[in-house]
């Protein structure tokens, strides 16, 4: 496999002519218009042992709240609300009766809290990986899903919560750091990630806020999907990105560089939006740290740090 | 693992209060309702390399297409019309771009004849082996999906096709048979069947037609599903059901039992529907070929063999 993730979306883009009405591939959910004023959501992702997960690692309560957790972020990301859920498993011989029930109890608390049943999906055999697939269903009003293309030039970037967390649990656990009460608070972010659907639908409703997405590969990538898509150009203030205490603390512990990890580690599953200056001065209805501004122009520029930032790469 | 693949389902379903104006686990979409005079169908469908195909035999352009296609005939198992699909893969290394590309002609090529656009998926990688999810949304007009659970004594069942041949194209592949005409024949309707999605259509819109699902699993198992969910017993009659020249031709070439193939085998994808005696009477829409009676009570009778087929196991 040479096509990275990108290239492969780029490809089945061009091959698929998209109806006109139907919102398709690049944004985090599909927009299918429905007859009531209502419009379809759908959103669906993989995970993989050895690639997302570590069997050895992994608690499977949080591996199970995870797996839905991901899914419905992507709902919010784009303003709309869960309906239902759609969890397909392969499944290994290794794998106990316990690890999947417990999977199941963690799927099940984070839908809950969503109000989103898991109405179907499939169950088969792996000869040596698990693998998940979880596809989720949802809605919003006619109009009011939020794209990745709607930037404007001078509209203020914001996130709706603190970065790296997450990635600094990820470090926590791939290096094998003793989890003390820090360590472990940093790992339970990454493990047990709340989406943002209520700010979602929020902003949804301010026609100030334009374009709109979930966090989860990292800045560094995810502000350049609505920048492509809008083509537009941006400026981020390093000094201004929201980090936490624990992370901070961290970064001081370890010597991690606390902007790498909010920049490049994803799965914060934070809200990033652009938002006019104006709606942006009224103060919003939910958390909203300012970290840049939308110009014209093509790329990032970084203020306050000479070198670039990616996000997480899949391949 | 111990718990079976339907042992899984139940526990799932236990665990999960469904809405009741939604259906859930159990048939081969779950149906939600729309505002508008519509349903929502939603189906989802896991392949994964050593399980469903073997890297070293499948044709990926075959592999796309029935990917598509085993989806795209749950959403005809239920009368339904599919509207979009959103394909998830994860990757190894190994795999070429080539494969990649003609996996998506293949899924395309099937998904354009149902007019049926890709609009999302996932794309990820994998340490060893390709995995494959697909999910298809499909719609219908409210009430008229058709349940597993709607059978009623009387009835008479019905198949839309032939039966045993993708088995028999199985037992080539597995077997490593010599491909003549015939042996590429049934190969072919292995890799390459058609949903019945016209077919079902027409079907959901006649009254007389109870119950009726896709047959994946083979009717020693799916039959079982429409028993187990309408409450009901069936006799069927081994000397009706429709079998192929080739399957007949095969059958006798290699000693092959074509009942066995035909019962036990699956992946026929073929409707498998109840129907009133007074609405078969009067010629139903598309082939149809009788092969039993819904009776009172519990299980499966099978005329002429003694003997008891149970269908494709996944685990």
């Amino acid at each position: 496999m040479d096509l990275g993730e990108f290239a492969l979306i780029d490809c089945i883009r061009n091959q698929y002519k998209v109806p006109e009405e139907f919102l398709g591939i690049g944004d985090d959910c599909a927009v299918i218009p429905q007859r009531d004023g209502l419009e379809t959501l759908l959103t669906t992702d993989m995970l993989m042992e050895g690639v997302h997960f570590l069997l050895d690692d992994v608690n499977p309560y949080s591996l199970g709240w995870k797996s839905a957790a991901v899914n419905i972020s992507d709902i919010a990301g784009m303003g709309g609300k869960p309906v239902a859920s759609f969890l397909s498993f392969a499944l290994p011989k290794k794998l106990s009766d316990t690890f999947l029930k417990e999977f199941l109890r963690g799927y099940k608390d984070l839908s809950d809290r969503f109000d989103c049943p898991l109405l179907g999906g499939d169950t088969t055999s792996s000869l040596d990986r698990l693998c998940i697939s979880v596809s989720v269903l949802g809605n919003c009003p006619s109009g009011l899903s939020r794209k990745r293309s709607a930037a404007q030039e001078g509209d203020i970037i914001c996130v709706s919560g603190f970065l790296g967390d997450s990635a600094a649990g990820l470090q926590v656990i791939l290096k094998g750091l003793e989890r003390g009460e820090l360590e472990s608070e940093l790992v339970r972010r990454h493990y047990r990630p709340v989406p943002r659907v209520g700010e979602g639908i929020a902003l949804s409703m301010l026609p100030g806020v334009h374009a709109m997405m979930d966090i989860s590969d990292g800045i560094g990538s995810d502000l350049r999907h609505i920048l492509d898509e809008s083509h537009k150009a941006a400026e981020v203030d390093i000094a201004s990105l929201p980090l936490s205490e624990q992370l901070k603390e961290a970064c001081h512990k370890y010597g991690w560089d606390p902007v790498k990890l909010a920049l490049n580690g994803g799965e914060d599953y934070e809200l990033l939006f652009t938002v006019s200056p104006e709606a942006f001065a009224e103060a919003l209805p939910v958390p909203s740290y300012p970290i840049g501004r939308i110009v014209s122009g093509e790329g990032i520029r970084w203020i306050g740090r000479n070198e670039d930032f990616m996000g997480f790469r899949h391949f």
